[in-house]
């Protein structure tokens, strides 16, 4: 038996995984393997992109403001969408936000948020018989600052437009307690898609991915 | 017709609702109009031990020590499980944390952590046809401190087996990597299940919940 390729991706998966202690986990995976013998890598940008577009929500941490809580990480449930007007992926992670929320009076004190991003939100990890908390359950924390959007600027119907129409319920929350469209403005991008720690994208491979 | 049903359900509904100016949609709901017809307030201690019991896992946050989002929250992937030795919801949320990963620095570091739940994660908003920001769509944010169980109590290792046997991916991650088992001690209990905003529950009252 010919034991060579089965080495080389040994050798090469030692390479490719850039923080091996940080994994909790036997650095084993068929799918891996076979791109690996293919020449490719995984597309950490692209797994993030696909991660983002497939959410309808996203739970999103801030800094607490409430009394009760104040100085503790919240975490919400924020309805998301990164459609463009034909419903293609742009990556531009946009939402509604209300004052009278916990998120609306956190970022405007201090605007520092992070939203997590996981394929067990459509239980793609369960129907795959992947525990959530497997590194092979793919997920994505994408940190930056809450961008209010201004109404005047051109982008700004097609995006609440392309945002209505997947959230249809938002045409309720818009006719009062005042919810404003944002954008998150990306300072940093974390993806955990298989052992070996988590991969650092740039915001700018992020946006560069075509669909 | 007889209208006077219908005033008292309004103005009931008036009393009950918190802060009404918190929702942000019109307070109309067939089950709890149903509900407070019959003289039945929702019990919202009984809805976050059943998001609880009900959930694999948690969107965790914490204070990131991070040093490429240091000072931002970090929000993380977590399994959980709150069972006892026959399956039965205990409300006490209990998982494996790794210093490898996000959590485990920033907890040791500022211990104030928040854990969503919400019926989205088992889809049941989706299905029942609303969507995951809709106050009805029940969630609950629960802040408090990471706990370390003592491996030497007595309550420590069926509280083990339970995970394992929920999580059994878990019996790879206790090979190595140093996970150790977590209960988080409880400060506060946020839960919105409907319109009119947040409803705080006391650890006393959640507990108290029986099956």
């Amino acid at each position: 038996m010919n034991t060579c390729p089965l080495i080389l991706v040994a050798l090469i998966l030692a390479f490719v995984i850039p923080n091996p202690s940080f994994g909790y986990s036997p650095r084993e995976d068929a799918r891996l393997i076979r791109q690996i013998k293919r020449g490719e890598a995984l597309n950490h940008a692209k797994i993030a992109r696909d991660l983002v577009h497939r959410a309808n929500w996203a739970a999103l941490g801030s800094l607490s403001t409430n009394k009760l809580v104040e100085g503790y990480p919240m975490v919400n449930i924020i309805s998301i969408d990164d459609s463009d007007a034909n419903g293609n992926s742009t990556g531009r992670i946009r939402f509604l936000l209300t004052d009278l929320d916990f998120t609306g009076p956190d970022w405007q004190r201090d605007n520092k948020v992070t939203f997590l991003f996981s394929d067990e939100q459509t239980l793609r990890c369960k129907d795959g018989g992947k525990d959530p908390m497997e590194p092979t359950c793919a997920r994505s924390m994408i940190s930056g600052q809450v961008k209010k959007m201004d109404p005047t600027e051109s982008g700004y119907q097609p995006s609440l437009d392309a945002y209505v129409h997947r959230h249809p319920a938002a045409k309720n929350w818009l006719k009062a307690h005042n919810f404003y469209l944002c954008e998150l403005d990306i300072l940093n991008i974390f993806v955990l898609d298989f052992y070996g720690g988590p991969h650092k994208v740039s915001a700018t491979d992020y946006y560069a991915v075509s669909n």
